[in-house]
């Protein structure tokens, strides 16, 4: 049985991705996997792949802004996204490779999202972003400077630059032992993948 | 109880609508419901939004094609798509609106959406629709005269208008009471709805 992680790409402005964020873990666990918490930034990838937020697609736009909510209240996650969406995704998404250092990435990945998609905060800033991890129990100094570490910065450019190269264009985007599996609603694929090896 | 028929909008291009088709009957039998099979030309849709079909699209379309068949596989259909792909899906959608004056509706597009995307079939043409309705069990003489008749030729102009004014932008895309569901992977959501009335 392979004990390769999970590799979980997603941005934070991603309701998908937050929503799924919720469930890897516990699908994780049940096979005896852990999870790599990969944000990047999506709108990196869709100046490559010329695609928009969904919420600005004719027509899909409308209906997406619907299906956030109600697949949230499906799965039993708590939604409710901040005003000014999408926002910059940058010193969250940086805040989690600091926390992947300890270990806690997932942590951070699940305070970080549930500030933001869960209660509406604004966490574009790096101030919002030590405040939320302050109330999560993180120590407020070291993520201020993990934020403003060059190595972190550089971490997640090349997340993101391997998410392109990978053609990793949407969020979340999970993979499982090299297989792709894109969206929340492939989570019960993602279960079997892990259960059966494939199919 | 509701007996509102479920809406179900599909393009013969669609591999997810193929799946698709091959699932609501059941979830509409579970629930005492009926399926309104509305095959339209989602090439007319993508004309207003803008949108491409999916395996056109950069980076998501190299995806799409290796989830259509993983999908097939997962949901148990058999999956084996034309080489001429995407082809016109007039004809066929005719055909269906012919069927559905005797309540057969369901039965062509499942004949016709399995020789197309189950055997690798091409059905573009009226002659081909009228030869795999043939196969079926339809008068081939009535299917040829249908596929011609003005007005089954309205119908499905109308119920393609009437889907890009109700915003059905996508196919698989089904409306039980009112609320849309688009993709094969919300059949799970379309079984709940009908059983709980929403969430």
């Amino acid at each position: 049985m392979s004990d390769t992680p999970i590799e979980f790409f997603f941005d934070f402005n991603s309701p998908y991705g937050y929503i799924a964020a919720h469930k890897i873990g516990d699908v994780a666990t049940q096979h005896g996997r852990t999870v790599d918490w990969k944000p990047f930034l999506l709108g990196a990838v869709f100046k490559v792949t010329g695609a928009q937020p969904l919420p600005l697609v004719p027509m899909k736009g409308d209906y997406a802004r619907h299906d956030f909510a109600r697949s949230a209240r499906f799965h039993g996650v708590t939604y409710n996204p901040p005003e000014s969406f999408p926002f910059s995704p940058t010193a969250a998404s940086r805040a989690v490779y600091w926390a992947k250092r300890d270990g806690r990435a997932g942590e951070m990945t699940l305070a970080l999202y549930s500030a933001a998609l869960g209660e509406g905060q604004d966490i574009a800033s790096p101030e919002a972003v030590v405040a939320v991890s302050g109330a999560a129990g993180f120590d407020t100094d070291a993520v201020a400077a993990g934020i403003q570490d060059p190595a972190i910065k550089e971490e997640l450019k090349k997340v993101t630059d391997n998410a392109i190269a990978r053609e990793i264009f949407g969020s979340p985007f999970m993979i499982v032992d090299g297989e792709a599996f894109w969206g929340a609603d492939r989570l019960d694929m993602v279960d079997r993948w892990l259960e059966t090896g494939g199919w």
